[in-house]
């Protein structure tokens, strides 16, 4: 079978990076398909739209196939010029505003990038207010203010603690903690002393120890640290140690960043509504 | 005019991430709309698709009108379940596959939560590296690799650069450093040494003082670094420093760090195609 290529473009009056992430999880799901992606970012003149819709027009006579077009242009008359364009459109806002309106009784703003927000907005300043708290809460730096945490992550060293923390902060505006579980924890058989009191705000992470001792290994090779009887016995403490205190966990082996920091959200049930 | 309620589910069988962000973008054209939000992610049974359906049912019975479903259910089977609920459902495979595969000419896979990839995968790796890489190249704390950085911020001190370097590590796998611009600099009249022969890979971030004045007030109240007149020359000094150098900048002021990021990519060439 010949290989199917096709040219992608990604058009937004924000910063197309929703549009993208579905776009992705549409393109994922055809294998054999060679893509090539182009982005479109802040579109917002006529002028512009007209450019694209040239360029995606060169690509087509080029080519021989129609480019694949997402679209998330909320102005009325810039997709109305993108959709001269010789492709396959897909519009989201097109697609779905409409029956929206009409399932509401309501008139939508036709407002662009109201996406992330405005900076001036409270949800920004807590948003950045919890990635700095985030980042100096990092790897058990400091007790202070540890009861402002909205989360605590634990788990032994290397297990995924420090990412999962700052895409909480990034994406959902939460002050998140991590403090790293040491042997001197387990020899002592309980919990550190500034979590004891905090204990509704934890959840643990744990790991599986092949994969620690090579995480640990590009670290610190030929160590007591990386060692995979140390890491077998760091493992089985730690989670001796959540199981015996009530703390949720999850093995993070597996998971992307993502899929961690969304079961953490569900099990401390910490998600707006 | 009595105002409208409407109960919104987001329904994935993985994080729900992404539908929700895509939700978030229709859902804000309507102003006058109290929405509650409902998430249920990791949906990948159809026992749970069924205890979804008696759910919203539930919901639509006791608010009177249908709630409105996002959902991104890749598996038919558990898709077909969801449908049946009495609810407005705006389902992005469904509507967006089938002609996809028809202008591609190739069946797709019907895989379910290939979006974030596999942990196993190179890309996971880069990006975990990326981000370890940031945080160890924050706020100019060593020169050490400066070369391996794709992206190094400079700028006034809190003009935006960490939350700008993480985000675009975590989403993007780029490693990114940030360093300081400081008096001293401004003084000498010339970048720091360190900075010199990475000039391809410079970009400015710069912001208003006045609101440059608030942040740093915030931080240490009545000192010189906050004050009006030293936020004043500093955010000059640095403006004119960059483009005598002709780095790239942009004013952060009134942009969501996913402008920035976007932006910083764009200037850069920085997107793979």
């Amino acid at each position: 079978m010949a290989s199917v290529k096709r040219t992608v473009f990604f058009v937004s009056d924000s910063t197309g990076i929703t549009v993208e992430a579905l776009g992705h999880s549409l393109l994922s799901q055809f294998e054999g398909v060679d893509f090539t992606l182009v982005r479109r970012p802040f579109i917002d003149s006529e002028e512009e739209a007209r450019e694209i819709v040239a360029q995606i027009d060169a690509c087509r006579k080029a080519e021989g196939a129609r480019p694949i077009v997402f679209t998330t242009l909320v102005a009325t008359h810039l997709a109305e010029i993108v959709h001269l364009a010789d492709a396959f459109i897909i519009s989201y806002f097109e697609t779905f505003l409409a029956p929206l309106e009409n399932e509401l009784g309501v008139q939508s703003n036709h407002t662009v990038g109201r996406t992330h927000g405005s900076t001036d907005s409270s949800d920004y300043k807590k948003r950045i207010d919890a990635i700095n708290y985030t980042l100096a809460h990092d790897d058990g730096v400091t007790d202070r203010n540890l009861t402002e945490a909205d989360i605590v992550l634990i788990g032994v060293s290397r297990c995924g603690k420090t990412p999962t923390s700052l895409y909480l902060a990034m994406q959902f505006g939460l002050k998140v903690a991590n403090y790293p579980l040491i042997p001197e924890d387990f020899e002592r058989g309980e919990l550190p002393g500034s979590l004891r009191n905090i204990r509704s705000k934890l959840f643990g992470l744990t790991i599986l120890p092949e994969r620690l001792t090579q995480i640990r290994a590009e670290r610190r090779p030929n160590s007591h640290y990386a060692n995979i009887a140390n890491c077998r016995y760091e493992v089985q403490a730690a989670e001796r140690m959540m199981q015996r205190e009530g703390i949720h966990w999850l093995d993070s082996s597996r998971k992307s960043i993502e899929e961690i920091a969304t079961t953490v959200l569900q099990a401390l049930d910490l998600r707006p509504h």
